[in-house]
């Protein structure tokens, strides 16, 4: 890939400088200025709307003068950047990567320190990080607060979450910026594990529309050795403020010169597709750092997870039998137990039998019996497993088979003890032939005083992930930080959920119909979210005729969110059973792909409907996936995106004439026709309901 | 070993119990109540004299109501027990273990919680503790504080150190009861990490003389999962109050029923000597744990070290470039740095050349640049060493010579970064030929907000030992928590230092003359400390004309260190040129031993003096050191421990008719003599000074 670089230098010493920097399109308008207490100030205008408007930035510091006031301009360059770049696994072969960036070197007058401001302006939204560059007069420093504005134009509409320390797996609100209360929610959501809140405090990324029809998002890129990043609303003047999570004695990052914060970003389009096929989160981070990557590959899989979810089995062996990680080796069984070698072998045979790629098998060591809500140290070893999982044995069946065994590491949120026992957590799946694993971060985290969202936490989660590369392990981490692109530098980190999965509907109020619609303008901006879709028996009565709950989309729906929802990492999430009683349905969950040529958003509006066409990656064949919220939706989509002059067999499942997510979620239909990339497709998706289409070229 | 138990079973159920409980020999008399508000209370008496007036027991809890009044008896059971054993290293062959146990089940009238307290009463003193049994109503608790009062009889002489949660190398103060005050101390001493302290907090162990002739000491055995406990003072009625030290967010312990505190210990006795020969801090421990011990072997040892602390070399390569671990790579060496090839061969040589079994060498890997006073996390790496330090050539240098080489683990207090590597730190040490390790946590501690002394970290420390008891690695800990006898259990855990070492003498304040015959009736009790003794170049102005530092001891002090000092591992701390200056002298130390089938204890008084002879473990040599404090001391002693009918050639290292401490410390003289059981010897100690004394049989 060519790099391109424009480069105009310009040398300035004035006080009170107002410039102004435009996006490579020059539809989004930059101005920096200092103002007149020395503090750095910038605003963004989309053409002539104003986007955010006059804001400050600075550090706040312990134990020494704030980095926020007092400043003057010691040099600015700007520059423009082409650099585009190819990803291991995506949902595009090629990257476009453009940027025009305004460097701002400044000098706080009376301490004479130095603070830069590296600004990037792309077509679809600004970037911006501080750097602190090595100096006599700064070396170690811990950073207090971050005073970072988003002086918003307007009152928007916001999907929002509350600015909880410790979990994000919330259900979206749609509100006015005014209307943020985190304090009026219901907290009966069935989150195992909430931290420190505020009133007016929510995550990034938050979702926004304007008035005026813009599409706002804050967000931020590369969070490396830094908090994450939430941010308190002034439900008045609609400022939002930067507000760092917290460590156990409430200082915020540990730093030393040089040292960068990561990227914030303010993505804005009148596009509202625009901000789904973005990469600038991933275009911000630093380059893949892993040389051969020959062993990180995309995956389907299926596993012994979603049984437990539904109460068919348990994850502990022994029931609450107080016991202490390994040393209690006289454990009764219950007999519900899902992880036993037999149950994992019919999954090894199911795998197999239907093309999947990997077996996820949680509850297979022990220290279930006593890991839930203790604020406990010592809870699994990582390599000691139940006496009725014969790890071995598994391990030669699953090859004979082909098969790939994935691990599950349940940390309990013990960090901790994880970190102690890595190495040898790790040592012990290569020697077992797993090469990833699903790591699991429910309960209060140790160190104690510690929070999800801490630098500590970042640095876990980081560490973790590097640390696998070594072992050649790919990472899905669940209850981690939310991702933030950090998977384009280490593509082994193949999947996350940090976010409200598709299990909640399984034993809580559950996600909401518009829930798929809202994620892929928030979380999954960050990254691959492995969300478990591929629910058939919708409704939990199926087990137990007394429970209420069930998943609030159509099976049509679950099908279309295998294209909507990007992961390389896609699990077929309900029980083979299941999937036997509809092999029609199947069949697509068995055909989709995970890793892409090419991605196109042809649909899409937050909080409503989102429809997505992606290309195999090296192949001919394209996917199709759309989705609506508890409203019905017809919509008619022109295949232009199919090669010219080709002809493709497309298959479509979609919601039957009577279906509705609630009433009716069972009901779909499939039939086969041929379109060229002329071709017109109606779909009709119900009430929750979606619409999946395979498209194979016809030789 | 045989085990003798006499049970006394004894079932009571009144209110208003008063149990009086003796030792073995009668002499020791404990009384047990419970008060009319349900609150358990012991005393204890020396013959007729009070040792601890009616003092109150219980644990304050977090988020539960207290396990501290309203209780019942339910049982009581007293036996009598006589357990002798054999340490793997030690002082003695055999350890006398005789004592009285009163067990007390309590029940908490409301709440029907349980709480035992378990005391054995010894000759030599009283031992106590918590123990909260596996109920119903209890299982997981955190504990705020522990209420154990020492309400002690009088104003009495105590020989204390401040309750600093960081460290424990003070000085140690000579007042009374009355006058102890923290904040009037100078606290320019030297101290790299100083943590909270309080006006009247002091540490454990706290050595006590009453006006009536009794020797005190308040200490506690068997510290694992449980923070340190300090002690609070009340210098108007005498009165000492556990204080446990806390981690970052406040809370003391995190424990799960079953469970128990460590052993609250009061030793006793109207001769100063009992307390040095008692074996009660070992007798509480658990017995060894590690099966196979024949790679634990008691080692004298040289190392790169002291000409470090005189000045003459440093840890660090490159001097302060700021370089970030191992990853910059263009260090600039200063010239100045102690820990290269050639002079570790120059140590290997020099101990082949005298018999020593070891070589410790600091400041061979990457990170010194920049490891101190920053609260970094990520220092060292454990694994690589600075370009001139030739890992494997010294490893097979140091094997063509017969000695065995020493690791150092400096981690700065980053005990997250040590256990994330501790694995990779072990395999690489043991690739290399390493058997021991020395480790340092100079620093705050990392997890930020944890303190040297709290639950955290006494749990890493013992981490660190049982892991490197799985690599067969011994451990020397340097900055840890003060032992309490847990290398009965793990005999690997071979020395620690926590205490003011003999360093201190070359750049602070230094260590006053009484220093060393004050450690062992503090801090030695708990456990072999690594002093670095036998330094023979006593004052630093031999490197630099400029210092007035020194240490303050004679040289034939620094001899009979090595006996008045227990320790399987000691080391010559001196540099090599310093020894061949003073062969004669030199030779004492190739010919003390460090593990003993017996010891004597021959005089001994806190803060003036100490004579001990030890008898080399299958060996009929002898070896006696006499110190005292600044005060010179003239005494007679009586050879009546050597074997009776044997003759013995005596070699008396000791000062010259001139010598003082500060005047004129290097006058020694060297006499040798014949000697049997009946011989008396007169020995002349200078102020500051001390006699060394081998004794070898004739044949």
């Amino acid at each position: 890939m060519k790099i391109r670089i424009v480069l105009a230098v310009v040398f300035i010493s004035i006080k009170g400088l107002n410039q102004e920097i435009k996006s490579p399109n020059k539809q989004l308008i930059m101005n920096f200025s200092i103002d007149s207490y020395g503090v750095p100030n910038y605003s963004l205008n989309y053409q002539s709307k104003p986007v955010v408007k006059t804001s400050s930035l600075g550090l706040i510091l312990k134990d020494m003068p704030d980095l926020a006031s007092d400043f003057q301009i010691h040099e600015v360059v700007e520059k423009i950047v082409r650099d585009d770049w190819h990803p291991v696994l995506g949902e595009y072969k090629t990257i476009e990567n453009h940027y025009v960036e305004y460097f701002v070197e400044l000098i706080q007058k009376q301490t004479k320190r130095k603070l830069n401001l590296r600004f990037r302006l792309y077509d679809i939204g600004l970037a911006f990080r501080y750097e602190i560059p090595t100096q006599d007069k700064v070396n170690y420093f811990i950073v207090k607060e971050e005073f970072t504005q988003f002086n918003l134009s307007g009152n928007h509409k916001a999907f929002w979450i509350p600015g909880d320390y410790d979990s994000q797996e919330y259900v979206y609100n749609e509100t006015n910026l005014s209307d943020i209360d985190v304090m009026s929610l219901d907290m009966n959501n069935g989150i195992g594990m909430k931290g420190p809140m505020s009133k007016s405090r929510i995550q990034s990324p938050v979702m926004m529309k304007s008035n005026d029809g813009l599409y706002i998002n804050i967000f931020e890129a590369a969070v490396l050795n830094y908090p994450i990043m939430h941010l308190d609303v002034n439900t008045q003047t609609f400022a939002m403020q930067s507000h760092l999570v917290a460590n156990a004695i409430g200082d915020k990052a540990y730093l030393q010169a040089h040292a960068h914060t990561p990227w914030r970003t303010i993505m804005v389009s009148d596009d509202a597709r625009k901000i789904l096929s973005s990469q600038l989160i991933l275009n911000l981070n630093e380059p893949n750092k892993i040389e051969d990557t020959s062993w990180i590959k995309p995956m389907k899989y299926v596993g012994i997870w979603w049984e437990m979810h539904v109460g068919k089995a348990t994850w502990d062996y022994a029931g609450s039998q107080n016991a202490q990680m390994a040393q209690d080796a006289a454990l009764t069984p219950t007999g519900k137990h899902g992880a036993t070698t037999e149950n994992t072998k019919r999954y090894i045979d199911f795998a197999a039998k239907h093309g999947f790629d990997g077996v996820l098998v949680e509850g297979w060591n022990v220290g279930w019996e006593d890991w839930f809500g203790n604020w406990k140290e010592e809870v699994f070893d990582f390599v000691t497993p139940y006496p009725d999982f014969n790890v071995e044995e598994i391990r030669d069946y699953a090859k004979s088979k082909g098969v790939q065994m994935i691990m599950h590491h349940e940390t309990s949120g013990s960090v901790a003890n994880y970190e102690r026992r890595l190495d040898r957590a790790f040592a012990f799946m290569k020697k077992n032939d797993y090469n990833a694993v699903k790591s699991g971060y429910v309960g209060k985290i140790i160190p104690r005083g510690e929070w999800h969202d801490g630098q500590t936490m970042v640095n876990h989660f980081n560490y973790v992930v590097k640390r696998a590369a070594e072992y050649q392990i790919m990472v899905n981490s669940h209850e981690s930080s939310r991702p933030t692109g950090v998977h384009r530098t280490y593509p082994n980190y193949i999947a996350a959920e940090a976010a409200r999965g598709n299990e909640f509907n399984a034993w809580s109020n559950g996600n909401p119909p518009s829930h798929e619609t809202i994620l892929p303008f928030t979380r999954f901006l960050g990254g691959p979210m492995d969300y478990t879709p591929g629910i058939f028996e919708i409704k939990m009565s199926h087990y137990d005729a007394s429970k209420k709950e069930q998943v609030h989309t159509t099976l049509a729906k679950q099908l279309a969110l295998y294209v909507t929802i990007y992961s390389p990492l896609q699990m077929a999430a309900d029980l083979p059973e299941n999937y036997e009683k509809y092999p029609d349905a199947f069949q697509f969950i068995k055909d989709v792909e995970v890793d892409w040529d090419y991605t196109k958003i042809l649909e899409a509006e937050p909080g409503n409907y989102i429809t997505i066409a992606r290309k195999t990656k090296g192949k001919e064949t394209w996917f199709l996936g759309a989705i609506t919220d508890e409203n019905s939706r017809k919509t008619e989509l022109k295949l232009d995106f199919l090669t010219p002059g080709k002809k493709y067999k497309a298959i479509i499942y979609e919601d039957a004439k009577d279906a509705h997510w609630e009433k009716n979620p069972k009901a779909y239909k499939i039939r086969t026709i041929q379109v060229t990339a002329k071709s017109k497709v109606k779909l009709n998706l119900a009430p929750g309901g979606g619409t999946a289409i395979s498209f194979s070229p016809i030789n």
